[in-house]
């Protein structure tokens, strides 16, 4: 990167014309650095947005991959709920208690399915009251349990990974 | 940004340097010009390639959304066979019956929550075979269908919108 300018002042004007000239020369020569100059500022600028969207886009892609199953499991919970409400029942006759034994395997089928999408059951009962987990639906006083501790599971709560789908509605110790 | 570098050319002598000194500035005029041409190009590439990245990126993401459900869906259908299989007994005592009722109206949410977010059931019976969407098991020679038409169906086959997650299983019309 040899540049070499003129400098004014270093010629000193023969005569009036030459003069002007040269200045000419001179500002020609300084538009044409001014723009390589800018050329390459805006090649950096360019250059450094590519690259933070690229990463940005990475990242994106990498959140959107991690929950993509969140909406399809979200809508799922309601049906698991009336799945094991359903499993509820105590029968008495050969008939049903075989059938209720084929649906609690298709449960457990269900439950492992989602468990393997990263789905997990919210821990409750013995565990100490986490708001971010937990959703107070009661507050009860009962031997046996400390402050603050779990006492009753009312409706399961689901994690997706790390984050909760919905909480656990619980009776909590006071 | 202002370098003023003097040129020893430029300072005398007037006759023979002259010319040289035209010379030498005609080369590093044309050579800020190929630099200034040279930049422009870079620019111009390394904005198609963003704007390029950013269209892709966009797609990308439009069909990642589209078909994020795919992998736990498909994860899920054997446990809708095996649902639909436990609800295949024909139960004679009461409780057996009421508990397979209540098992019904917990597989029809399941298939409508599944709905919603976009599954389908290919149709199959009297549909022409599809080979993107029928798998043929058999051939059979039953009147009253026609040429290619399918008589039954042997496994459900199911679409994510217009992905065909698994072909149906069929018996078809030699």
């Amino acid at each position: 990167m040899e540049e070499e300018v003129v400098s004014e002042e270093n010629v000193t004007p023969v005569d009036e014309a030459e003069g002007a000239d040269q200045e000419v020369e001179v500002t020609e020569e300084d538009a044409r650095l001014a723009e390589i100059a800018e050329l390459n500022n805006r090649l950096l600028r360019v250059q450094a947005d590519y690259d933070n969207f690229r990463r940005r886009s990475r990242e994106e892609k990498e959140a959107a991959a991690k929950y993509r199953s969140q909406n399809v499991i979200e809508a799922l919970l309601p049906v698991i709920d009336n799945f094991e409400r359903a499993l509820l029942v105590k029968p008495e006759a050969e008939e049903a208690k075989s059938l209720l034994q084929g649906m609690e395997m298709v449960y457990r089928q269900f439950q492992d399915t989602l468990k393997s999408e990263g789905v997990e059951v919210i821990e409750t009962v013995g565990q100490p009251f986490d708001p971010h987990l937990h959703q107070a639906v009661m507050q009860v006083e009962e031997e046996g349990f400390e402050s603050n501790q779990i006492v009753e599971e009312l409706q399961k709560g689901y994690k997706l990974k790390d984050r909760v789908l919905r909480p656990s509605m619980v009776k909590v110790n006071a």
